[in-house]
């Protein structure tokens, strides 16, 4: 029986990117202890405090069918943060809930691209970039970023691109390389959008994650907030990974129609984890900045080892919870250190090479394990990175 | 800025049916008692005991990433409910979990529906259908199941409208009209599927709501399981519809690409939530009955009244929440019948025209208020048709 050409088509073909992941959890399966730099996911659970609004919600009763664009507190909650974090006036009805913030990119390609459509994304990207263009059944090109720009894509770089494209998907404060984007940067993405009359869609979930920089959201230029759709998540600003929970902000008539679509992919979000996201939401910047510290504090010991050799360079390192590492003093792709780290040293990291094209012959190192092991599994990959220099 | 044209086409226009809903929830926003028979919803809580479950894995630290097809414990679970209810032999491989039966249902036509492909579905039909099949480009084509069969597709029905088809969307029990199909109706969709070389959807969410007969998946059927989706949900079996957890079960090929096209729509459900239904599940077919048990005592009330009179027909009640009265004997469509009757005695009911052009002159009537009002709303429906009459 044949499937949809569109769901087979998915991944693009290729390898996924993992080998060197599921190779470290294949090792850690049979006994082998790993350490693990790689995945996007606090070493922190869940505040209970956010648990245990949750549980009063759903004893409380709300355990029925929520509204399917979210409860008027959450979203009215959202647009408030909004509003006092960029200065643009948004309301509800600017909003709309979904379970999660891969959900939200997923409908935001949705409602802006059909069939065919081309939709560009920057490489190095989060791994789920092109198949998320894919699903919706547009094409995915992808707008290459220089190492020697630290991977910020500049206006020609977009530009080279754009021609007949529907949308432009950006990542600031950015995964994988920790980067975040100049007001230059931004400048020259809102210039494109315009110029070549396409949507933004911005990924903004590693907004509250910012250690060197200030965070600019693409709908704060002038002309863009009404061809940005804003996506964001209480998955890194809450360690609420597990409770896919996130929005869509963006004009109202394509907010109307996403809750259209919401009604037919997903019917809504549960109402006590809704519920929980208020109370995280006004327990303010104390909540926040609970959980970004120990990244801050990871960054910063990460630096230091890094100061003090010249064989592994650094991606500038100012937001989100990795560093990318410039491993190509070694000869070694990104892929080929990773697994030669992973054998010799039980230490997974990801290499760059999952991520896209351009940022090759890198590695990311996820800060999600706790200091001292941090510490030492970065003084270990710098000593190897020395030891199999030619 | 344009969207895309499949979001702007997702209703394929006209009215949503949901008229009369809006206005009897505006009356009651102007302070007027309206008795509200319309929603497929529980008038009782989810359990005590399922959220508690819930708030122990939260609090036990369950609250990160869980596995994008689901965990192995409900997946686990969902197979052996299927292998013992159907004898079908269903493994973890055959499972994904979704968040929900809509996303479950938007989930198989993509995996099924190329853009322009057309996928059938029967009338009277739960009022998201077409949508979905729109959602993924697909056209969605009607099979008129005719009141004389009591809305049980035939194989003629289907076989009508097959020429070119990709799938079948078929529902029993069924909402709206709470027909259970039977071994003839079923045989008749596997016929059908298999000649006409269809893919069949089913959806059995309302799978432990039976009054009368028996449930069959068209899966049981020779030569279906390897072209068959079911799409189940804790929402209905367990008054969990807040909840948003469903899931897919099918050939493991297929599970295999839907895992792949979650990564990219929703990246999986909350773990605490599948630890949840893994609770639920295991408590069996007494807290099951428990959900069920107003529904099947409602619709004895409402056969009782129905039987005393011949103004109002009942359209055989077997299963599910709800009942589906003709009223065609009071000359008046069922939009004009739930309209007045709203107007003049506060009592919202569903026209059948909202679920498709093949219930017009009927009414549905959700058993989902406590005994006393459901027995006096209906006695109230049945004098107001009485009165009416021509």
């Amino acid at each position: 029986m044949d499937m949809s050409n569109r769901i087979q088509g998915l991944t693009g073909g290729g390898s996924d990117g993992w080998d060197v992941f599921y190779k470290a959890r294949r090792m850690i399966t049979a006994g082998v202890g790993v350490t693990e730099l790689t995945i996007g996911e606090h070493d922190i659970r869940t505040d209970q405090s956010i648990l245990d609004a949750m549980h009063r919600s759903a004893s409380g009763g709300h355990t029925g069918y929520a509204m399917v664009p979210g409860t008027d507190a959450l979203r009215d909650a959202v647009a408030a943060r909004l509003t006092a974090r960029t200065g643009v006036h948004t309301t509800r009805d600017n909003v709309m809930v979904t379970p999660g913030g891969q959900s939200a990119l997923f409908s935001a390609h949705h409602a802006l691209c059909d069939e065919g459509d081309v939709a560009l994304y920057c490489d190095p990207y989060y791994a789920t970039y092109p198949g998320t263009v894919r699903s919706v059944g547009a094409v995915p090109r992808a707008v290459p970023c220089l190492p020697e720009n630290a991977f910020q894509p500049t206006f020609s770089d977009i530009a080279a691109k754009s021609a007949g494209a529907k949308s432009l998907l950006v990542n600031t404060p950015n995964n994988p390389t920790g980067v975040v984007y100049s007001r230059d940067t931004v400048e020259g993405i809102a210039r494109a959008c315009c110029e070549y009359d396409m949507w933004c869609i911005s990924d903004e979930v590693y907004d509250t994650q910012v250690w060197d920089g200030t965070h600019i959201s693409p709908r704060t230029l002038d002309g863009m907030a009404e061809r940005t759709l804003v996506v964001g998540s209480m998955s890194k600003s809450h360690a609420m990974t597990g409770s896919r929970i996130g929005w869509i902000v963006g004009p109202e008539d394509v907010i109307a129609n996403l809750i259209t679509l919401a009604t037919h992919t997903t019917y809504g979000v549960p109402g006590y984890i809704q519920d929980a996201a208020v109370f995280a939401l006004g327990e303010g910047l104390a909540l926040e900045e609970k959980v970004a510290e120990p990244f801050r504090r990871r960054r910063a010991i990460g630096q230091n080892i890094l100061a003090e050799q010249n064989v592994v360079g650094l991606v500038p390192s100012e937001g989100a919870m990795y560093m990318m590492l410039d491993v190509r003093s070694t000869g070694l792709s990104g892929e080929d250190f990773a697994d030669r780290l992973l054998e010799a040293h039980h230490i997974a990291v990801m290499p760059g090479e999952s991520f896209g094209a351009a940022a090759a012959g890198h590695v990311r190192v996820a800060m999600t394990v706790e200091d001292s092991t941090f510490e030492a599994s970065l003084k270990t990959l710098v000593g190897f990175a020395k030891e199999i220099q030619p």
